[in-house]
């Protein structure tokens, strides 16, 4: 997916909320606004959004010395979700569709998002919770994704941020594939999780787990390490999470399912659903016309 | 005031909102967007907000060649407020308090500013009015304004938008000075009233109208022409009304009263209200101690 106008003032909005988050020194704050501006100014609107979200990080932890501005914050929704968890756990298992309720689970997880909201109290991740095991969800995804899934000899489940990727455990606990490989960011991006949330929260305990080489708050192919450029065009099925991983792999022709809660107009329109959505669905492959 | 980081991003915003409605091509939609962050990137925040808006006002007047985007939105908000007018005229003077009445209508007329929010219904203008009529309003603020307006020799007032004059001429109606001067853009702005907007809502037929010289959305006196800074040197008291005159003039030493609604939280902030809240407010002017 292209960056759209629309993304622009939210990329301002963002980088003022993260510096703040980072520093108080405010000639640190304005230098940080105007680096980001400038690279704004220039920047290349076909790449994806996290294409530009990763150049203005790098330059928020490079002027304020910060290499991980959003550690407690973090660390506060893995705790969060691991609180969490059993009970989540107990609900999966004692529900008429175990996987049904663990990708909805999955979805309401994706709400754990500081790109695109930097308050978020816990009250909001429970409401969204509850919600999700009600709202509307594309059911034939879901059954093309049950299918998929059982019948995929691998999987590569693209992760997105700390405390979610507890959401992603029960998901993954569901999935009738014994060979799954967790994909973590291989350096801190807002509060993309990393292989230290991973074995906080257990996944390393219960799946393979890999970093692909990039501080890319999404998967930007192009940013990724070599080695994990070879696993992702050789296994079967991609689940990515989260709207980064969309934004991101929306135009890849692998067999992937996207799962994530929509949370801007520019995704919402782009997948043609609306703001609060709760998204699973599968990569379009186009297909040549060999005519034209 | 000077220009604060969370105005950044509302910039980028306005910039977007304001090129779109005034041209569909996105080559230049694209190219004052990248103009404007150019700008902003080194942007002089001690300068007030409404600085920035008329450079970047000016990059899309000459970019797009369209003088005056909202030509439209002016007549349509001119229209709306006339057809309003007779009916608030009588309100006004069949109220307890003519000039109260006339002042929260003022203020309420402060709504339809399209730098704050480029959708405005005109179900929401009513709104806004009835509400205006019971709100919260600075009663002692109230009683040095109706002192101060009967002690002037002479008034300046200095105008906001297109639709807005028209309420703005409600209160002029009850002003108890007989020398006031009302004061326009020279040129287009935004929905910003110039002298075409004060004559089709008659107050030319009722006070002396000029224009400011300048094509700032606010007063920036270093940008306004030498015979409107003399007038305003010269003058009893200035009534500033809107955002742009109080960002503009709100360190100024002259006595004014600034009349408004607060739209954004970096003015609520700096005033010390909440968003929404109506605002009538005489300057603070420092008093110098001599002893320091």
């Amino acid at each position: 997916m292209r960056t759209y106008f629309d993304c622009i003032p939210c990329f301002v909005r963002q980088v003022l909320d993260s510096v703040r988050l980072t520093t108080d020194d405010e000639d640190i704050q304005e230098q940080v606004m105007r680096q980001a501006l400038c690279l704004a100014c220039k920047m290349d609107l076909r790449q994806s959004p996290p294409a530009m979200a990763q150049k203005i990080h790098r330059i928020i932890r490079e002027l304020t010395g910060e290499q991980d501005p959003y550690l407690q914050i973090k660390n506060r929704f893995n705790k969060l979700a691991l609180e969490m968890y059993p009970e989540l756990k107990e609900q999966v298992e004692a529900s008429a569709d175990p996987l049904e309720t663990a990708v909805r689970l999955a979805i309401a997880g994706n709400i754990i998002d500081f790109g695109v909201d930097c308050v978020l109290e816990e009250s909001r991740v429970e409401k969204i919770i509850t919600e999700s095991l009600t709202a509307a969800l594309d059911m034939n995804a879901l059954e093309e994704f049950k299918s998929a899934t059982a019948q995929s000899k691998n999987i590569l489940y693209l992760g997105d941020n700390a405390g979610e990727i507890v959401f992603d455990r029960l998901l993954i606990e569901q999935l009738p594939c014994e060979d799954i490989t967790f994909v973590v960011k291989s350096g801190p991006v807002i509060n993309d999780a990393t292989m230290e949330d991973a074995e906080i929260v257990g996944l390393t305990d219960i799946v393979t787990v890999i970093d692909n080489g990039s501080d890319a708050p999404g998967t930007i192919l192009e940013s990724c390490s070599k080695e994990f450029r070879r696993r992702f065009s050789e296994v079967d099925l991609v689940i990515a999470k989260g709207q980064g991983n969309y934004e991101t792999l929306s135009d890849t022709d692998k067999d992937a399912f996207f799962i994530l809660r929509a949370k801007c107009p520019v995704i919402a329109r782009h997948l043609g659903c609306e703001v609060g959505s709760m998204v699973l669905v599968k990569n379009e492959i186009e297909v040549c016309n060999e005519e034209n």
